[in-house]
């Protein structure tokens, strides 16, 4: 492997290559997730373009080097650790806007841009890319996970808005998905193929991303529930009726709590109830949003809400907001000291959304332990955070077995075990179960035809086929 | 071929299969398609079920028998045509709605669902699959060519609404590409592999859709221009503001002719401008329609507009929307004697929709035919539709050319050579200039992965992989 490195060294030159153990420390591991394993990487690589990506391909294929692709890091389940060691290849100096086209509602970027970056550096146009993960991530990575977040209930997830990936092959070959259609029916879908298979299909070294007209106007609404399943039965109902959210999310008690306890000083300005709480984003035209507030506020009513809180101003708005958008950072700075998060998520068929999160918080409570419920409600899909003390092999068993039977519920249920974290190395049983084995293995077969000699982010997803 | 059509008569009935010459000949040729073959397949078989599907499959691998599935026929690129022979697969007689989950807002089929019927059949329910193809398609062929149609300004194309699918693989293998959540990033999309591959990877047998609110309300307007580029301009003004429209459409001169001598009763109670036309669709609730008419309104004003008609009521509504439902029709029912329709699209990049629809507009003119344009410009997506006279070579190759020059033309401006048709035989030379060999040759090294024997549809969207 170190003799591959060197020959990388060698061609992209010195500042491209690093054995540096704190660096590759880094590289390998992370405290955000929950799959991290022993073994490191032998470099860490920075390539600059696309011809840098294809070099480092080719002489890993030579050398049988397995290859890593390592963007923001925040991933959790292990996407980017390297169980076969390797090479990491990290994309912080590829981040440049390729080309932005507000004629064409598009632009082209390298894997490492930071999508909060390139929203504001665009703002003017009055576009933006419509993603909500983690405000870390980068473009790559997004592509990597097919990430969504918040706003994916009006806009859909990654895979909606790429509409052409450029990506290294693993030996070293470039191709290009599509040209720039905003619509087309010609040929495999490469790009889907792509979007979602955590690099173990190749890497992408450019993307272009269709980009949405920014909202006229948006407001904020929350509301709080007696109960949990009365939250998410309001939930249900509201998709159901079919007005146009931009977002419909949910914070359980607990995290409410936080908020009044450790929020930002604008958060703390309101005493929140500390219930379950449901926050919705409404956009559109400013008649169109009255409208549908005076509806929600209608349908919300058969549940019970204690309350029905609508911003009435832009500032409020953005406080309002902010208490969902600070959550899950406040949680983690206020935990108890010494212990790490799980966080996982999984989704469902909308109607089984209310059962699902009823005893799954009863599961959590169970526990003792620090550990809520914050949901991206409007697509059926919830995350879990748990704390628990790494050293307690107890409370880690513990904590492990509320998500296994979380997701062993999401299946039952028709669900899925992963509905924006991907897969990693944390989940690979768990999509096993999900999609069978005959289903892995087509995708087995997929990586194979691309990938006979298994070096692109190897072990991630599902493991080597299993001998005949 | 024939032991192997028997064996499968053997395995699944009389009813099961047909030598008829008269149906192998509906089943092998369409007026509707511009590559039609001579090649017929021997036989056309009729699967009840899966696990019927799964026979004839095992049953055409064992012996080398190529197999094409057939839908309504409704596909214009030589989709469904038999150029190596093989068996015809009718899904006809699985047209069965296996689950509907109103709860859930999913619905699961088999393929021979057609999508009029569905939408009829779950009305009351106030859900709807918000496609919108030729009137006569089925599930299977929407599938298979990632169709669209007028909705997929505001709803995307059929990738979009696809939750899983349930494919039988060139050996008989059965898999489920995924369970029903509504968001997702568990292991490969195999889901938008499989559509848009033109049954070229397998044969789909269930789908689950899902299905979108039927919006409160609608409206419809239209506005005409002097010229189809102020019409193409107009229109993509209006999509750059951001206005969510329903869907956004052109006719263009000669169509509104058509409209005019030959529409139905309804059509005709009103004196159509004989112009290039914006046709738009407006959705939501009754306030947002009313605030966003008025938006539109003044942004088309800038493009000297000759008029902006508003409907007043539901029935003015249906008798506006109807002039662009019927306008293919209305055409094919009165086009001269003898003549074929030569029907096609491409799609671009908005900016570049108005330059490309006012050259081939020009272009179609100087052939001298009936032929005009009809566009999803919503989406920067056109139709071409000429018609001539299959006996005259040389009108016959005027055609082709103006069809060639619009592909080469929709590439330089990095647009693609389908937008919604899929490639059949008769853009497979345009898909490699649009997309390169290198990427055809990925495109082939996963079918060879999953069909080695290449049995599934061959000869469409690319040909066997060059030899090295």
């Amino acid at each position: 492997m170190l003799q591959g490195a060197n020959e990388i060294l060698a061609a992209l030159g010195d500042d491209a290559v690093t054995f540096d153990e704190d660096v590759i420390e880094h590289h390998g591991r992370s405290d955000w997730s929950t799959s991290n394993t022993t073994v490191r990487p032998v470099a860490v690589v920075y390539p600059r373009d696309t011809e840098d990506v294809a070099t480092i391909a080719k002489t890993c294929s030579k050398f049988n080097i397995p290859i890593v692709p390592f963007g923001a890091g925040s991933s959790v389940e292990g996407n980017f650790s390297s169980p076969h060691s390797g090479i990491c290849v990290d994309f912080t100096h590829m981040d440049a806007v390729i080309a932005f086209r507000p004629e064409d509602m598009d632009v082209t970027v390298q894997p490492g841009v930071n999508w909060v970056d390139l929203n504001n550096k665009i703002a003017e146009s009055g576009l933006f890319l419509p993603l909500d993960p983690s405000p870390t991530a980068q473009i790559g990575g997004m592509v990597a996970t097919n990430c969504s977040g918040t706003n994916a209930m009006r806009y859909g997830t990654m895979k909606d808005w790429v509409v052409n990936l450029t990506v290294v092959l693993a030996d070293g070959q470039v191709i290009k998905t599509r040209r720039r259609p905003r619509k087309t029916s010609a040929g495999y879908n490469l790009t889907s193929l792509f979007v979602g298979a955590e690099g173990t299909l190749g890497m992408v070294t450019e993307v272009t991303l269709k980009l949405a007209p920014i909202p006229q106007d948006t407001s904020v609404a929350i509301v709080s529930f007696p109960s949990i399943k009365e939250a998410a039965t309001a939930a249900s109902s509201i998709i159901r009726s079919g007005i146009q959210l931009a977002a419909l999310e949910m914070m359980d008690d607990l995290q409410m709590q936080v908020v009044n306890r450790h929020g930002s000083a604008a958060v703390r300005k309101r005493k929140w109830l500390e219930e379950p709480t449901l926050f919705l984003k409404f956009s559109g035209t400013t008649d169109a949003i009255k409208s549908d507030v005076k509806r929600v506020g209608q349908l919300v009513k058969a549940h019970n809400p204690r309350d029905f809180i609508f911003a009435k101003s832009e500032s409020e708005k953005t406080d309002l907001w902010a208490a969902r958008k600070e959550a899950l950072f406040t949680m983690v700075n206020t935990r108890p000291e010494g212990t790490e998060i799980w966080s996982t998520d999984v989704a469902v068929p909308l109607s089984r959304l209310a059962d699902i999160i009823d005893i799954t918080k009863q599961d959590c409570s169970k526990l003792g332990l620090f550990a809520s419920i914050v949901g991206h409600v409007g697509d059926a899909n919830f995350h879990t955070a748990m704390f628990y003390d790494p050293k307690n092999a107890e409370q880690k068993a513990a904590v492990s077995k509320v998500v296994h039977v979380m997701m062993d519920r999401a299946l039952e249920m028709e669900g899925t075990v992963s509905g924006e974290h991907a897969i990693g190395i944390g989940k690979k049983d768990s999509l096993v179960d999900e999609l069978g084995l005959e289903t892995i293995d087509l995708m087995r077969t997929l990586k194979m035809s691309v990938d006979p000699k298994w070096l692109m982010n190897p072990g991630k997803v599902f493991d080597l086929p299993r001998k005949k």
